[in-house]
């Protein structure tokens, strides 16, 4: 990959039917694709409804042999793109449920499983939601190698956001972009889902993707959407607004290190010669 | 202090005359208690133009017998207020150079002094500057208890804000709040004073306030203005424009644990359960 990555955002409305979902996610893809996107991603919980009453009868190993997992490793190796492939409801061997974000490589093969570190718990007047409920959380951070050239990703899952630490840890394995599949709602969205994407690309000097899906009013939970992508100076360089949709746009890589130079954050970072507390709670 | 507090902002216009500096410093101060406020802040580098070559010249000893500090000292037991003294600079007994804040009791007696920990480095091509050209950084990060039932308050200055981990470190001593004395530019300003202060609230959950100079289109450095407060929502919940003025604003401290209840980004905190990269980078 060149200095510049087109990347596609599949903002997706998802339904009840997991087939029609997982087809349409395939459909997208493919848009993106012909665009000349060459990591796409996908909204969080792409194949089913979001809510916790879901999660276990649309679940998945993340392995071959799974029909959604099956499903986007064609899309990659048919496509010839990086995928992201949002998130799913994962079960694993000892029937524990996970919110997981598989990436392909361009030859379909699974190359990293996210598992959602930061379970989503909320409870205001109009939205309530706890994954703890059902869900477990995962418990790595590791970014994904994208290209010969050394381009590293890192990804997280829509809570995941709100914690700087997890970017700072993508940021010192050398990330150059931050990738959030996402669903903020109707409370959290308008006030919280931009300023953190800002904040996040801000603080750390790169790219930062949160690809939401559309928004369906008639859902137990409303998406906000607004996927979009933020350059390392915190411009909002391409976004969507609540309709299902695929959002392309070209990443100027050059900027990360011109923007480091201009303004050296990550450069001036201070570690334990300033900060007397640890950050590790518990080692 | 009860549930609420009233902070008061002074975003004062800084001259060359030092003197006249710390005599309007005082008298904004006298302003700010007179509507009320029991915790005062003033801007970054409030005696002293903001430049390198100006630090040498107005520095003093953060100790009884100088005169900024014992004005402010004046000013806070005079007026029975907590005052976070901006920062000025500070030379300490080996001549090293420091851009420090003092923050003084309603007794007048200097209870902290916050030595500016990241150092302020730009190189665009209107804006430049350097502060490590003069100037030794600070290495501690330590809350002060700013009344008798315990309220915690973090101070940073300036560049520090753009860091999660100074925040993040504060808010683990158990702040309700952080304040930043800064002086962005006409470049920062617009784009990342506003979203800092947010993301530091919404990161950490808390109150965040930002003392600016007022704008002065004729300095060497051109200062963004526009103090603010910030609630743990991130919602603005006051701000000045560019000019000078006095701010105040009633922080309704109840906002933290009702923001924690509905949105539990603090007890979501994962530590070394989930991240094996220490933060710590030279422990």
């Amino acid at each position: 990959m060149s200095a510049s990555l087109r990347v596609g955002l599949c903002q997706l409305l998802v339904g009840r039917n997991k087939t029609q979902n997982v087809e349409k996610a395939a459909t997208m893809i493919r848009e993106a694709a012909q665009k000349g996107a060459q990591l796409v991603v996908l909204p969080e919980c792409f194949n089913c409804p979001y809510g916790t009453k879901y999660f276990k009868e649309y679940a998945e190993v993340a392995a071959p042999g799974s029909p959604t997992f099956d499903a986007m490793s064609a899309a990659a190796r048919d496509n010839k793109v990086w995928l992201v492939a949002g998130s799913f409801p994962e079960i694993d061997s000892q029937s524990r449920l996970f919110n997981s974000s598989v990436t392909f490589n361009p030859a379909g093969t699974a190359v990293n499983v996210h598992r959602k570190v930061h379970l989503f718990k909320i409870n205001t007047e109009t939205v309530k939601f706890d994954e703890s409920e059902v869900l477990t959380a995962g418990n790595t951070a590791n970014a994904v190698t994208i290209s010969e050239s050394g381009l590293k990703m890192g990804v997280g899952i829509c809570f995941d956001i709100r914690y700087p630490q997890m970017a700072m840890q993508y940021s010192l394995q050398g990330t150059s972009l931050l990738v959030y599949p996402g669903a903020f709602n109707m409370v959290t969205g308008p006030v919280h889902w931009q300023l953190t994407a800002q904040a996040r690309a801000v603080d750390t000097q790169q790219f930062v993707l949160l690809c939401s899906p559309a928004r369906d009013e008639a859902a137990d939970y409303v998406a906000w959407g607004h996927s979009l992508v933020v350059d390392p100076w915190g411009t909002v360089v391409a976004s969507l607004n609540e309709a299902e949709g695929v959002l392309c746009a070209d990443l100027d890589l050059s900027l990360i290190e011109k923007t480091r130079a201009r303004l050296p954050i990550i450069s001036g970072t201070r570690w334990s010669d300033a900060y007397s507390q640890s950050w590790a709670k518990s080692e």
